[in-house]
């Protein structure tokens, strides 16, 4: 049976923008597993009603359907141990508190910066769907949300700077080649990537360099995909 | 030649409160290695000169006099090999970014929580420069920055809250045991019970069953460490 994964995607059925998805997507090519990524709209939760619930990604691998991209990682890990891993032996918890971090910390920066972006990309019904369940959880409107765009990058560089030492002592967080660690990362700035050309960074800022190898990892499939062309600020 | 440790104290010598000195602390406990902790106030630059810098933790290991407590983690997994490791091979990269993120993150929310006690407990000297280099830090004044208690707690509560269903499906930030995840982590929660009594959490939240477990680490030595004794809330 082939692999599966279910994708966000909006109007143009190419364009995958989900971070979450993203972090899937690298896990995949990580562990050179072959998948077909399917198109799925938020509203079109009978297509994965077999996971159990009603968000991507959503892994069917074999007869098993997997959703959350941290279960998905496991799973790839567990199910495929001589593929490389995404996880180091001995770090599964310290990776799920990065995930965790991210998910809290980097997001809540990066989501400013693509909200509008993605509900105009969005077909109709999604884009009732995206408002509706959006604006109640963020406490104001898309637009109100969005803000002031060189003012929310300001604070994504704030909160990117922690980490800067270690890209700067790292080719990557999995040290001298990307792991999963790296996928969580990196399906921030996809998320960014897939929905506008707005520059977040100059060329000479640790994530942008990192960025740069991270875009050039398997077989350079995160650049080539449905997008914009990442400009140096 | 004897392991030595300098480590912020205040008006009682005995009292070792600083996060970053915990962590070390702990980190050499894990590694099972004798050391001498030397009381060493904020003013006494003189006697870490030879660090080559001005603050503690500071580490003289035979005639190597290393500074920082990350520096300090990495020099005795380096030196020490065959003694258990801090931090897994393969996620030093990883490790470092859980290092800053809680550096940026986590101690923030405890920083207003232990300002005036840590002041209170100073000698003179030492208050006068405490002040003198937090007050521009913080750009207010120390009792301004402290604020109220019960406000800050519940900010605490929401940045753990990321990392709870990490400690529910693990019982350390290191999986089965505790790694140098858990010092990091146990340093902020250290700071705390070094000054004051103040109850942080209610005993069924993740994190006081998870700090527990660290106060029973290591000969309990954590627990028995001049400060307070933790009550649930």
């Amino acid at each position: 049976m082939a692999r599966k994964l279910f994708e966000l995607t909006g109007k143009n059925p190419e364009w995958r923008f989900s971070p979450f998805v993203w972090r899937s997507r690298l896990a995949l090519y990580h562990k050179g597993l072959d998948f077909e990524g399917i198109a799925w709209n938020f509203t079109d939760k009978a297509a994965i009603e077999q996971s159990g619930q009603g968000k991507v990604p959503v892994l069917v691998d074999g007869d098993q359907w997997i959703s959350d991209s941290w279960n998905i990682a496991c799973h790839l890990d567990q199910t495929y141990p001589d593929q490389p891993r995404l996880i180091p032996q001995g770090s599964i918890a310290l990776m799920h508190a990065f995930n965790q971090m991210v998910d809290a910390h980097i997001h809540a920066l990066f989501r400013p910066l693509v909200v509008m972006e993605i509900y105009d990309a969005l077909d109709a019904q999604d884009q009732a769907y995206f408002r509706q369940t959006r604006e109640p959880m963020l406490g104001k409107t898309l637009e109100a949300y969005a803000g002031d765009k060189d003012q929310n990058r300001e604070l994504l560089w704030k909160g990117l700077s922690p980490f800067e030492p270690t890209l700067k002592n790292n080719s990557f967080f999995g040290g001298d080649h990307p792991n999963y660690a790296d996928h969580i990362m990196m399906g921030a700035f996809m998320w960014a990537k897939c929905t506008s050309d707005y520059a977040l960074l100059p060329s000479d800022h640790p994530f942008f360099s990192w960025r740069e190898r991270m875009l050039d990892q398997y077989g350079a499939k995160a650049r080539t995909a449905a997008g914009f062309v990442i400009k140096p600020l």
